[in-house]
C-alpha cells in the first residue's frame, strides 16, 4: 500500500503525469479550471467516488445517498464528486468537509462548485473545484449513487484509484500502476534535480537534453 | 434598517442563499466567476446599479452619466455594474474606487472587468469582477443610466437590494425580505456551529442531520 | 533603448493600455484570463516569440525548436509563447524557467497551460498563462518555430515587442512606438497622481473630470 | 381545453412569446440552439417531462424509466426532455418516436441531441434537438424519472405546459394561462395582419406604430 | 457607383475574401455563426449600422430610434445590426422585414437573433443571423443609434461599407476598396474558372498551381 | 476489403455506433457541430487524414502538404482534416473537392470551416465540417503533415480508419474491426426492422424491448 505521506512529501502532479505518459496513461490530469482552494496544499489519497445529478425539485431524502457516501468514508480517502460539470449546484461545503475529517479522509474533488471556501481554509482541508457558488444542493441536485466509476473533469475515476492534487491541478492514478507511478516518479525526480542543478549552474538546454534525454 | 457592520461580521453567503431558499429566492448567487479582488474581504451594502453599453466610437461626454454615478453614490451603497458581460471594457478601476470610497460607499460589483487590482487591494476596498483588463471604458462602452434594474452576472438586481459578498461569491438580497434573511441567517448560524461541533465530536453526518434536520 | 528596470517600477498595465488607446492602439491587451503565478510581480521585456501546434504522436526531435528558443533567449527577454489556445498541452514549466533565467531571460507568457506552479514561485520567475495543468508538450505540442509573428490571447505580438504584464493581465507595446508610449506614461502617472490627491480630499468626480480632463 | 390542430394551424412562436410577455411571462422561450429537424412542421401538445442525467456505467434496467415514460404517452402528449444539456447521451431517436407517435403523441422535444434523422424525417414526426449524435443512451444517461419538473434549454417546463415549437424555436406555455394565451395569440394575429398590408402598401413603420401601438 | 445586380450575380464571398485579403484586409469575414435564413440567396448592398443594447425594463419610446433606422433605409441598403452579440433580444423580424422592403432595402444582417423565419422566407427576404429566438426587443433591447461605427460578428462596419453575403456567410468590403474589390474579385473568377476546368480533367493540383499560381 | 457502396446504401451511423458500442468502442462519434453540407448524402471510405496548424504569417511554399495530401488521394478515400478547431482559417473548399474528386476520393470530413457550399452541392461531394467561413487558408493556416494519427472533433483517426458520415454526424470505425462491425450492423438492421414493425403495429416499448432485447 501506498505512503501517502511520503508521496505527498516527495512528488508533484508534474512528475506524475510525465510517469503516467510513460506508462501509456496521458490523459490523467483534469481540466484546467479544477483548482485548489489552498494552493500550497498537496492531496493524495485513495478515491471514493459519488455521482450527482441536477434535478429541478426538493426531492424527500434527497440527501441520503450524500450523507451515506460521506459516513462511509475511511481514513486515507479522497471523496471525489462528479456533477456533470454542474453550474447550479454546489455540492461540497464546510459541514461535509468537517464530517468527512472526522471519517479520516485527507480531501475533496469535485468538478463543480464548493462554498464555505473561509471555513474549510481555516479547517486546512484541501479541496479542488471548478469554483465556488454559495448555494446548497437541496432542490439543484441529488448524490445519485457513490463507489460508482464517474468522469471527473475529463478524467476517469473508479474507486480505489490515487488521486494527487496539488498547485498545478489534480491527476488520478489508475490503482493498477499506482505502486509503479510512484516509484517511477521518485525516481524521476532525482534526474530533475541533477537537469535543474546543471541548468541553474548555466549549461544550456541543448546539452542537459543530449546527457539526461528529458526535459 | 439593516446594521451592515453586524451583516457584514457575522455572516456568510451560503447562509444567506439558504435562507433566500427558504424564503422561496433561489437565484439570488451571482455567477461563479464574479469573483472578490481580496478574498477575505466580506462586503455589504445597498446596491446602486448602473447599466454600461458596449460602444465602438469615442461618444461625446462618454463619462457624463458614470461620473454622474459614482458622484451619486451614498454612505453604505455599493456600486453594482452591469455591463452585458463584456470582454472589451473594464469599467471599474481605481480612480472610481477612490471616488467612491469619498462618497461613503462600501465597495463594487461589475459583470465585467476591472483594473488597477494593486492599488485597489492597498485602498482595502472590496471589488468584485469577473476578471482584470487594464483597459479603460472610452471608446469601449457608456453608462446607459444608472439606478435602474439590471440582472448582473444571472442575478437581477434592482437599486435598494443588499449586496452581500464574500470569498464564495455575492448574493443579491432582495430589499423586501431583507429584514427577515438577515434575521433568519443569524439564528441559521447558531444551529450550524452546534451541528458542526457535533461533528468535530465524530457525530456521523446522518445523525446530526436526524438531530438538526439541516446540513 | 528602454530602462526595463526603470519601466517595471514606475509603470502599471492600465496607464500602458490608456497610452496606447490615445496613439491608436485599441488591441494591446491580452485576454483576461492571462493571469500572473505571482500577482505582485511585474514583467517587461523584450518578446521572443514562438509558435507551438498540438500535435497527436511522439515526434522525433519533438524538443528541437523549442529548446533552441529557450537557449537563444537574451538578457531582457521575454519568452511569449501562442500554442493557439490549446486546452491539451503544457508548455511551460520550471526547467524551461530555469533554463530561461540562466540566460537573462525576465520571464514568460503564454496563451496556454503552465505548470510546476510551486518551484516557479520559489524562482521569483514571472510567468503569465491562461492556467495550469500538469503536463509535459511530449505527444501533445511541437514548437514549429521561433522569432515568427504570432497572436497571443488575441494581441498581436512580433519578435521586439515591448511585454508589460502585471496583477491586471499583459499588454504588449508594438516596439515602434516603445519609446513613447512609456514616455506619455509616466508624464500621466504624475496627472494621475495629482487626481488621486484631490478624490482622496473630498472632490467630486465630476470636478476633478472638469479640472484635468482625464480619469 | 386547447384545440391543438387550431393553434398549430394559426399561431407561431413569435406571436406567442409576445402574449407572453404582456401576461408576464418573459421567460418561456427556449434557447436558440434548439432546432426543428424539420423546420415546416409546427408542433403543438401537453408537455410529458422527463429527466435524464449522464451516467458512466451501463446501468442495469438501464432502460427502465424511459420506456415507461414513452409507454405513458397519452394523445395530444409531447415528450420534453432534459438532459442537463449532456453533449455525450443521444436520449431521443427512430425507436422512441416510432412508438411514441404509436400512443398519440404529436412531437418531441430534447435540450440535448437526437439521432435517426433521416427516418423521423420520413415519418414526418416533430423533433426539437440542439443536435444530433448518433450514438445510444445506454452506458451514457439513464431516464431517472418522468412527469416531474424539467428546466429545457433554460425554460422551466412542468407537466400539462403546453408546448410549441416552429422554425423559430419552441416556447412553454404555463398551462394556467393556456387557454389565455392562446384568445389573446389569436387576436393579435390580427393586428399583425393588418399592420403588415400598411407596412406592403408603403406606409412608414413611425405611422403604422402610432396607429396601431404595437411592433 | 458598384452594380449590385451584377456583383450578386457572377461574385460569391470566397473569391471576395481572397482578394480582400490580397489587399491588405484579412479581418472582413464575419464569424462562422451567422447563418442565411435562406442559403440559395445571395445578398448584396450598403450598410446601414443600427447599435442595440440589452436594457432589463420597459423603456418609453422603447423603438424610437429602430423605427427612424428601418424607415431611413434607402434603395440598395443593407440593414446591419451590433446587438454585442445578446443571447436574449430578438433584434430582426417580418414587420421589420416587410418595412425595409419597401423602402427599398435588399436584406439585413445582425449578429443575433432573428425571428419570423418563415415569413420572411415567404417573402424571399436575404437576413443573416446567429439564429432564430421568437421573442421581440421591448423590454430586453434597444437600438442606442444608428449610422454609427460598428463591430458585427467580428467584423468592424461602417456605413457605406459594401455588406456581401451567400451560403458561406457574410463579408464587409470597406467602402474605399469596393470598387477595385469587384473588379479584381470578377478577374479572378475566370481564373478559377480555369483552374477548376483543368482539375475536372484530371490534372493534378501541384501542376495547376504551378501553373496559375492560385488555389 | 469492404464494399463501400453497400455499407453506404444499408447502414446508418446510429447502428454503427452501437456496433462499436457493444465492441468496446464508445468514443467513435463525432462531436455534434460536425454537420454535412448536404444531409441527404452517406459517406463511407477510407481515411486519410492531415494535420494543419494555425499560423500568423504568410509561409512560402505554404500549400505544399495540403496540395501532396490531396494529389495523393486514391479512390476509396476521404479527406479527414484537423485543423485543431481553428475557427480563422477555411481548409477545405471546391477546387480540394474538385481536384480531390478527379483522384477517388468519395469526400471530406474538417474539424474545422469549409467554404464554397454552393459549387460543392453542385457537385455532390459529400462534405462535413464545422460550418463555413469564406476564407483562404492562405496567412492563416498550414498542413503540417498528412497520413499522420489526429483528433478530429474529438475522436482519434488514424490512416486506414473507415468514416462513416450521414445526417446523424461523423462516426469513425478503426480499422481492425471494420468487417466485424460492419457485419454486425448488416443484422442489427434486420432486427430493427422487425422491432419498428412491432411499434407501427401498436406493441408497447416495455413488450417490444422484452422480446428483442434492444432499443
Amino acid at each position: 500500500m501506498l505512503d501517502y505521506d511520503l508521496v505527498q512529501r516527495e512528488l508533484y502532479t508534474g512528475v506524475i503525469c510525465d510517469v503516467l505518459d510513460s506508462l501509456g496513461f496521458p490523459n490523467q490530469a483534469m481540466e484546467a479550471d479544477i483548482r485548489p482552494v489552498m494552493p500550497h496544499l498537496t492531496l493524495v489519497g485513495r478515491a471514493r467516488t459519488a455521482l450527482s445529478v441536477d434535478v429541478y425539485e426538493v426531492l424527500e431524502n434527497c440527501y441520503e445517498k450524500e450523507i451515506a457516501w460521506v459516513d462511509d468514508l475511511q481514513p486515507g480517502d479522497v471523496a471525489v464528486g462528479c456533477t456533470n460539470r454542474s453550474t447550479r449546484t454546489g455540492l461540497w461545503g464546510e459541514l461535509l468537509s468537517t464530517a468527512s475529517r472526522a471519517r479520516g479522509a485527507r480531501g475533496a474533488v469535485m468538478d463543480g462548485y464548493m462554498r464555505d471556501a473561509r471555513r474549510i481554509t481555516d479547517m486546512g482541508f484541501p479541496v479542488f473545484a471548478a469554483g465556488m457558488r454559495p448555494v446548497d444542493s437541496r432542490g439543484r441536485s441529488v448524490v445519485l449513487d457513490y463507489d460508482v466509476p464517474i468522469v471527473c473533469a475529463g478524467v476517469s475515476v473508479r474507486p480505489g484509484d490515487i488521486v494527487f492534487g496539488d498547485i498545478d491541478g489534480v491527476a488520478i492514478i489508475p490503482s493498477e500502476v499506482a505502486e509503479e507511478t510512484v516509484a517511477r516518479a521518485l525516481e524521476k525526480v532525482r534526474r530533475e534535480d541533477e537537469s535543474r542543478a546543471e541548468l541553474q549552474a548555466g549549461m544550456y538546454l541543448r546539452d542537459v537534453f543530449a546527457k539526461y534525454g528529458v526535459l
